[in-house]
């Protein structure tokens, strides 16, 4: 008999989810991609996303306060909607919580939940609560979006240039350091804070879903290697990916040194960076990127060919390596 | 420091949800009632509910089957629709499962979960999986409904008939049973499927909603005095409960007689029936009750009165009890 660790979480995921028939023609796009898109009235989708974190599975109290943990509960869920282009208004919060766990802790987390989600302007609107065993919450988030500025995973053409806005790495430097509290780092609030308290990228979601040139777009929680496979995947092309086009922060590269560790496999298999990921027409890279300026840098980092399911890194000698097609999987962690 | 269970889980959601301003002005209904309602177009309220089960709190995996689990997270938030007169469309699961778990169990939780949805032309938009140390799943559930067909918790006004669809006790009979396997008892299966694989009232709630003489109205999830007292307490009314009037299902009173149990304690405090409760203008008994005949009976139980907060139960020979304002509560379990 299977167990869910044999299968993993992606396995699990497809199993489930992949093959949903659409029932509803009201149903513009089911589960498969960040976020679902419904008619909610003509000339407007309906966008909802749920998404969760699991003590133990997710986070450690050890590493992250309650009132991060409820900001990066609304940033995962915001950074969904934003990957599609749309905009946050509405959340539903299922919190599971041990009988002896302090009142004020879940306060606390509910607090950092509302102030994330009061910058843009998304009201929660329903609410359950149940005991548990472990701290869980998961997140019910609901937008809209005009049905033309839709943007999916799927659409990628070869030639087009991918690209990503802000730096990678991020989410896996701030960990490294959450979890080693007695390395000294200099501005290690900083670092840690990508991992506690991430940012979801809404605005420039918003300006990116104007183009048309934009042709697919995801977020990066999983991994770049991951996340670039999905989008590839979506829309049965492959990419190459510059190693030395890959932005970094100068913290980032910093906790990489102190630690040791490879800057390239964080940006590939790190995750947690709720950056974007999308492929442009390159023709409109220019304008694209002066139109996003005063938010967030976008970055070329590969480009997608035709060769289905072909992902390969090109390294700063000029070798080309298969990239694996790994992502974070919560089963085998 | 005060504890989760120390304030149990109705001082929580009152701490947590009680009090959110309403920041959105096309939230007609946000949080405190059986679903919440914003504007989604004009003329078209958007319906949404979330509720879970928890193994350990809500259920034990002696007591139901996965299929039977799925059907009963359907059903339960079918029934916070069916309490705002609403029509289901759409859902989100969260599931989280542990790492030994059967993928085959999983698959026929979700076929359970899909095929009580599919009932309701509702289809599945938008999933999350991830590990845990025990199997939970939250569902939330979207909806549509018309503006003047909406009915909330408030609104019952004095001199009211309190009405109840179905009957009562099912819930209570049913885990009674389940709890019981060594017990002999004929119709067994139909009795624990009263508490496995309960049935919202979707096709009464909107038959009700079509009624402007329907004042208020709530599913009975947490048993009729917790679920009376919501009632009361939202319209700022009391109401007196006739204890010889509560219907009950033959196969609950066989059960209690089995258990040696009270029907009338199982009736308040059991929970677990998602039947719909509703205050009504009194000369409009006898039209609603016809409209309803063919779905399900209607029966008189009690009479809303203008004393806030007090809600009482006539005894057959007359005489009034104060009930406990007592609902289940899965911190104190």
């Amino acid at each position: 008999m299977q167990t869910c660790k044999e299968i993993g979480e992606f396995g699990l995921i497809q199993k489930l989810f992949k093959n949903i028939p659409a029932r509803r023609s009201d149903v513009i796009l089911g589960t498969g991609d960040d976020a679902a898109a419904v008619i909610a009235e003509p000339g407007v989708l309906l966008l909802s996303t749920v998404d969760s974190q699991v003590e133990g599975v997710h986070f450690r109290w050890e590493l992250i306060s309650a009132a991060q943990l409820g900001h990066k509960l609304a940033a995962i869920n915001l950074s969904d909607i934003a990957a599609m282009g749309g905009t946050p208004e509405f959340a539903l919060i299922n919190l599971s919580v041990p009988e002896d766990f302090p009142v004020e802790k879940v306060e606390l987390f509910y607090d950092g939940l509302i102030k994330e989600l009061d910058r843009w302007n998304v009201q929660i609107i329903g609410g359950n609560v149940s005991a548990a065993a472990v701290f869980s919450a998961s997140l019910t988030l609901l937008g809209k979006e005009a049905p033309d500025h839709l943007k999916t995973r799927s659409g990628a053409e070869p030639g087009d240039w991918l690209c990503v806005t802000g730096s990678l790495g991020k989410g896996a430097a701030g960990f490294q350091l959450a979890e080693n509290p007695d390395i000294v780092f200099d501005e290690r609030s900083k670092v840690t804070a990508f991992w506690q308290t991430p940012e979801a990228r809404i605005q420039a979601g918003q300006r990116l879903s104007g183009f048309s040139e934009v042709h697919a777009m995801i977020d990066v929680s999983d991994g770049l290697a991951g996340d670039g496979t999905h989008l590839c995947e979506a829309g049965r092309t492959g990419c190459i990916i510059f190693e030395d086009s890959l932005p970094i922060h100068p913290l980032v590269r910093k906790t990489a040194g102190t630690f040791g560790e490879s800057l390239t496999d964080w940006a590939l298999y790190g995750g947690e960076d709720y950056e974007l990921l999308f492929a442009i027409d390159p023709g409109a890279f220019g304008k694209i990127k002066k139109d996003l300026s005063s938010i967030v840098p976008v970055t070329v980092i590969g480009e997608i060919i035709s060769s289905e399911g072909v992902i390969r890194l090109k390294h700063k000698n000029g070798n080309l390596e298969p990239l694996r097609k790994q992502a974070w999987d919560h089963f085998r962690s």
